[in-house]
Order: C-alpha cells, then sequence, then structure tokens
C-alpha cells in the first residue's frame, strides 16, 4: 500500500534544518511494508497546509505527517487540518490536564499558548506524547488516515512506534525484505549493466544503486503481497530477496567487498586481524587518507603500527631510508621509490605487511612523463614486493580517494592470499 | 518570488537517504531571494514525475530539481520532463563527446547506458557538468522555469552555482547580500547567545547558523526590496551586510578564522607558509586526519615535510626517538610523551614547527586514570615546546576531529605569533 510523509515548517523550506524527520518516517514505513511514493515539504503558511493534506489525501490512503504542532504562531498544522475536514477546533479537558501537570513539573504554570494544544479537529483520534507537551492526532479524510506528530524527533519517533504503528500495521498489505551490497571497482553504470535483467528474472524485486565515491551500494528489494498468514509473507519476501541476491552476487562477485554494515576499511583490518598480521604504511600523495580510513574505526591498533606520511624526500630518506640515488635517479614518483617505501616502512616498523603509495595528486605538479594522476602502489611482505602502476582520473579529491582505495585493497588480497 | 526545490529518488523516499540537496538548495534559493514555499520528494516512478512537474509548475514560477539522472534504468527525469513538455528525446552531440572523452579519461568506452546522459527533451538548455558524467538540463514548462541537475551533491552544488545561479538571479525581486563567517571554538547555542539582538539593530538582516561539526558557520543575510535602480539596491543590501557583518566579527572575534571560502588547514597552511615555516606531525589517536585534512587542499608540499602516524609504542620509539622508559614510565597518553613525540618528529623531519597529538580516542581503551576522550597535544619550536591536556567529548569522531582541530589551531598560533 501507497502512503506520503507530509513535513510542515518554514525552517525546512528555508534550508535552515535537514529533515531527518522525512527518511527516518520513510526508512520505518518502508520496513513496514508500505510504498513512500512521496515526501512533501511546506512552510507555515495555512493555505499551503490545507491543499497539501487535501491533495495527498487523493494520491494515498496513509499520510504521516509531522510539525506545527508547537504553542507559537507560526504552528498553524491543526488550524489547517479542521479547515481540510470543514469541521470546528474542540479543546480535549484530558489533554489540558496532562499538559497542566507537565508544564507544573518544569516548574511552569499554563499560557494560552500552552492551551492551544489541547485543541483538535472535532472527531480527531488523540494520540499521547509522554515525552512532550503537544499530543498528535489521527483524522480520516476523504477516506485517507491521516496522523499528526510533533517534530521534535524523539517526540515523533515514539508517537510513531506507540500510537501510528498499531493503527495502520494492517494496511500495509504487503511486506518487503531488502539486502545491501557494497562494492568497489566498477562505475555505476557497469554495476547497472552486469544487473540487466534481473529484476525480470524475479519479479517483484526491484534493484536500487546508491554511489559514494568511489563505492556503488546495490540494494535488493523484495516485495511480496500479504496473504492470510503474515510471517508466511515474511518468509516469501525473504526468500526472493535472498534468491535475487545471490544472482546479484554472482555477476558482481569481483567487486562486492562487503554486506549493508561493511566500510572498506573495516573489511581491509578484519582481512589483517583474523590472520594476526601486522600494517606499515607509507604514504605520499595519499598525505594521511589511508591511515585516517583505518583508524576511523575502533581497533586499528590491533593491527596498525606505523603510517609515515613522507611527504617531503627528505623525509623519505631519513624515516624510510630510500636512498638519496635512487630518489634522484628515477624520482620520487616511480616505481623504483614506491617499493623502497614499501620495503623501509615494513622494516622501521618491523610488520608483516606495509604499503606505498607515491603519486601526482595535482592539480599541480604533472609533466609529460609523470602526468597528474599518475600513481605508484607496492606492497611488501616477507615473499618480496608487489608494484603497481595506475594512472586515476578526475580531481585531487578522487585521485587520493582512489589510490586509497586501490591500495587497501592491494593490502587485503595480500592478506587474503596469505602473501 | 516564490520557488520550489524537488527531488527525485527512491532512495530519498525509502528513507535510504537523507536529503541533504534540498537543504542546501533550500537554504541557497533563500539567500538570492527566493521564497521556497515547497520541497517534493518523489520516487523513481515515471507517471509521478510528470504529475509533480506538472504540478509544481502551476505553483510556483521556478522549480529546482535534482537526481534521476544517472545512466542505469531507474534514472527517469529526462524522459518524465520530455513527457511533461509533450516533446521528444534528442541526442546532443556535443555533450555525447564530453561524455565519451570524460569516459575515455578513465580508461572506459562509452556504452548505451551512458550516451543515455547525451538525451534530452527538445529544446532544454543543457547545464555542463564539469565534474561529472551527467549533464544538467533547464526547460520552460507552463510559463515556469525548470532545472535539472544530478543528485551527486559536489556536482549539484556547482552546476547550482555556475549554470542555475544566472538564470535565476534576476527573477528573485529581492536583492540580498550575504557574508559567511567561518567559527571554531564554541557551541551553536553560545554563537547564538553572542549575536543576540544584532537582528533587531540592523532591521533587513537576518543571522543564520549552520553546523559543520566542529565549526559553526555563520551567515549574515541582508535583503532589500528591489527599487527602480538595481544597481543601487545591491549597494544597500551591500551596505546593510557589511555594517551587520562588522557586529558579529566583534562579537566573535576569538573564534571567527575565517571568511566564506577558507578551510581550517586551508588557514594553518597559509599561516606557515607565509613565514617560510615547515611543519612535521607526530599523530596518534587521530591516526592520519591531521595530515589528511591539511594534504588534502593543494600546496601542502610547500610547508609539510612529514607526519608520522605512530600508533604503536614501537614506532614512537623507532620513527620519533621516544625513550621506552618515559613510555613505560607515563604511558603513551601522557604530556611527557607528546613533548618527546612533538620533539622527535622536529628532529628527524629538521622542520621548523612540529605538532604531536596522543590520546584515547575510544570507544575501548580508556581507564579511569585517563578516561576516553583525554589527548595531549605538544607544539615543538626552535623556542621550546609547549604541552596542552584537554578532555573531549563525545564518540571517537568527535574526539579524533576535535584533537585534530585543536592541533592545528595550536600550529597556526605558534605560526602568527612567531614562537
Amino acid at each position: 500500500m501507497t502512503c506520503a510523509v507530509l513535513s510542515i515548517g518554514t525552517e525546512l523550506t528555508r534550508g535552515e534544518l535537514v529533515n531527518t524527520n522525512a527518511s527516518w518516517l520513510s526508512a520505518a514505513l518502508t520496513d513496514l511494508g508500505f510504498e513512500v511514493i512521496e515526501q512533501a515539504v511546506v512552510d507555515d503558511e495555512k493555505e499551503r497546509i490545507v491543499a497539501t493534506v487535501e491533495r495527498l489525501s487523493r494520491l494515498v490512503p496513509v499520510i504521516v505527517c509531522t510539525g506545527g504542532l508547537g504553542p507559537t504562531t507560526d504552528d498553524l498544522t491543526t488550524v489547517a487540518v479542521a479547515s481540510a475536514l470543514g469541521v470546528g477546533l474542540e479543546r480535549d479537558e484530558a489533554s489540558l490536564e496532562l499538559i497542566r501537570r507537565r508544564l507544573e513539573k518544569f516548574g511552569r504554570t499554563m499560557s494560552d499558548s500552552n492551551a492551544k494544544q489541547a485543541d483538535f479537529p472535532a472527531g480527531a483520534a488523540i494520540l499521547a506524547n509522554p515525552i512532550g507537551t503537544a499530543p498528535g492526532f489521527g483524522v480520516t479524510l476523504n477516506g485517507t488516515r491521516a496522523f499528526f506528530m510533533p517534530g521534535v524527533p524523539r517526540e515523533m519517533k515514539r508517537m510513531y512506534e506507540e500510537q501510528v504503528v498499531p493503527r495502520i500495521r494492517d494496511l500495509a498489505q504487503k511486506v518487503s525484505h531488502q539486502i545491501h551490497f557494497r562494492t568497489f571497482g566498477l562505475p555505476e553504470s557497469v554495476v547497472g549493466e552486469r544487473l540487466a535483467g534481473v529484476e525480470e528474472a524475479f519479479p517483484g524485486v526491484t534493484i536500487g544503486y546508491r554511489a559514494h565515491f568511489p563505492e556503488i551500494e546495490v540494494k535488493v528489494l523484495a516485495r511480496a503481497a500479504l496473504g492470510a498468514d503474515k510471517k508466511s509473507t515474511e518468509d516469501a519476501a525473504r526468500d526472493l530477496a535472498e534468491r535475487a541476491a545471490a544472482e546479484v552476487k554472482t555477476r558482481l562477485a569481483d567487486v562486492i567487498y562487503g554486506d549493508g554494515d561493511d566500510t572498506f576499511a573495516g573489511v581491509v583490518g578484519r582481512a589483517l586481524r583474523t590472520r594476526g598480521l601486522t600494517l606499515a604504511i607509507a604514504e605520499s600523495c595519499t598525505g594521511g587518507l589511508v591511515g585516517h580510513m583505518l583508524t576511523k574505526e575502533p581497533g586499528a591498533s590491533d593491527y596498525l603500527l606505523l603510517d609515515a606520511v613522507t611527504y617531503a624526500n627528505s623525509a623519505k630518506q631519513t624515516v624510510l631510508g630510500v636512498d638519496e640515488e635512487v630518489l634522484r635517479g628515477h624520482g620520487a614518483v616511480s616505481p623504483e621509490v614506491a617499493c623502497r617505501m614499501a620495503e623501509g616502512a615494513r622494516r622501521v616498523a618491523g610488520s608483516d605487511v606495509a604499503l606505498s603509495i607515491t603519486g601526482v595528486a595535482g592539480p599541480t605538479g604533472g609533466t609529460d612523463a609523470k602526468p597528474v594522476g599518475l600513481v605508484y602502489l607496492a606492497v611488501a611482505t616477507a615473499k618480496g614486493t608487489v608494484v603497481k602502476e595506475r594512472r586515476f582520473p578526475g580531481e585531487r579529491f578522487n585521485i587520493q580517494t582512489l589510490a586509497a582505495y586501490v591500495g587497501l585493497a592491494m593490502v587485503r588480497d595480500a592478506a587474503n592470499e596469505g602473501r
């Protein structure tokens, strides 16, 4: 069943506040089996609220709304909904008493503007707010169930769970199950081409993509129509999602690095940790990004000994022992220096594995022979040193990020292959 | 003049993504003098995109839209807009050539799905995308100017600034002038208290805040109603903004670090560069974040010699020469070790200034004596070494970020004071 999420507030339409309520509610409604087809945000203008509630009530059978229930003059949701229904406001004495008591608990007395929060469109069902002054309410407009909640996230979330979910759960009619994969190594268009035909092969499945440079997240969403037995429908949705996900996994085997909750650095760290391997890094053009990615996550101290960001040539010599002649003869951006950096980091730190990255991140410093984007990456282990040359496209940000990912992938592969 | 922001994408209506594009665009349009009366979000369903574009075109004279321009099958914005206009798609050879070249630069060949991104509704004005494959486009529908841009935030922001603003600026009917300040060192509520009364003292001025942990951006927006003479209105708005900004600057003198386009790392780099000073860093709990912040910006090679991320105690000894007895006697998180790290980094790299950071970033590793959040930071120069103890609140992310900022502030101050 479809539904819509409505958010009311000029602080939203002016962009002063990011609308996290809409995404939270949309995720919760999707989980419940609803298809959210629209999120609407309008400013604190009574006529626009009336028009939008009217319009949505003709579009979807369920509307979940937040905002505009506060005590100030710009809080107009209740009067707007009464106007859309063509009814008056009625004061609810029980709610008034609860508001009075709540204010007293905070050492305050009730004002007219507080009392206004006990007014509801005639006939509305009142939704209790145990952790704030503004109760919510539910009405039926043009056959649509519409629920109005405060905009304060924690009050809204609790009211949704306790008051709204029990009233709409049985309307969802569909049950969905979603499986996520995280990939690195292919652009979105190629990932999409690899998965051509999967939706057709598994009716009820939708494939979604989300780009987070340089990663592409792939989402497999399966929906099943609600049968007599909710449990068996849930099983059917999960089974469908799992079958489609297995196909996706086969087609993207070389680029999927983990599931929904994994991070690339986390997966690399896990590969090292499970094998009891230690790591040293020598960065140049990535300037500390690899170390930052690994140490953003807790637990890097299990394996990371050293990240020597040897930005100047002098530091490459002093800290990593790279020979001055090698630097002069081949230049800092060369396979030779990459190898010496990795070997030097491994020796200095006494680690099992060492990664080095040296390149031209730009925007300046490129030459015909060594253009912006040219990067050398080396991994040194007890079995020897391997070096890769890559030419990364894009701007400084892209080059640094891609270099860090490719370097981390080399570390992961070395750990997994026991190299 | 009113306008609306439209976002297209099932990842939004499913709540998988928080709609930061809508708030960013709304803030930018508000700054430009527009009144954003609605934000709409619809899923990747052609008929719903058509209906929403139609509806908004009858509501507002300007629509700014993001999303659905990608290469995959769920990207339907272009066909939907063509359908709303009642026109066909036309392939733009110039765009096709740019896409081809961009893909070649990345070592890829063009597929049908990439080529699709060169298709536009007949008669559309093409909006260049210098940093991505999907160009945007602008059309006029029912007299409304509508602009369609990719959903990738950095591509969208650049296209909006370079392509959309010049096309809509004159429609705003209000002239506004905005001055931004970037601050670090106070929470948003305290920044707000410091600026109490500024709006009242300068009628026509709105103060806005945007939190980007750990920074607070302060926006001074002055508006003047468009008179007969646009030039004099612009002058009036600028003059008002400048007078209010001077007051803001006085009240926040101790925490403003720069203007709209500055970054904190950029300001630190500038302080070193203008004095011809070189820098070495020794990081522990920040794991490379300081180096990453400095080298994300071009030009760090002017001053940065070395960032030794000595995560393991053994690396603190080998690379920085920190005495084993000092480490054993005081522990790695101690003022003594912070000083030895900074002095070691300065000696090894031969730099003018050296910064060290050692602490407990958590979530584990804290003790009663050295709890999570305890960080020591030291700066060594020819004049000696100063060390600071700080206790940062929050989670790992907050602690690492605050430590990096405080460390960079110490380097800036040392450079500016000629220490």
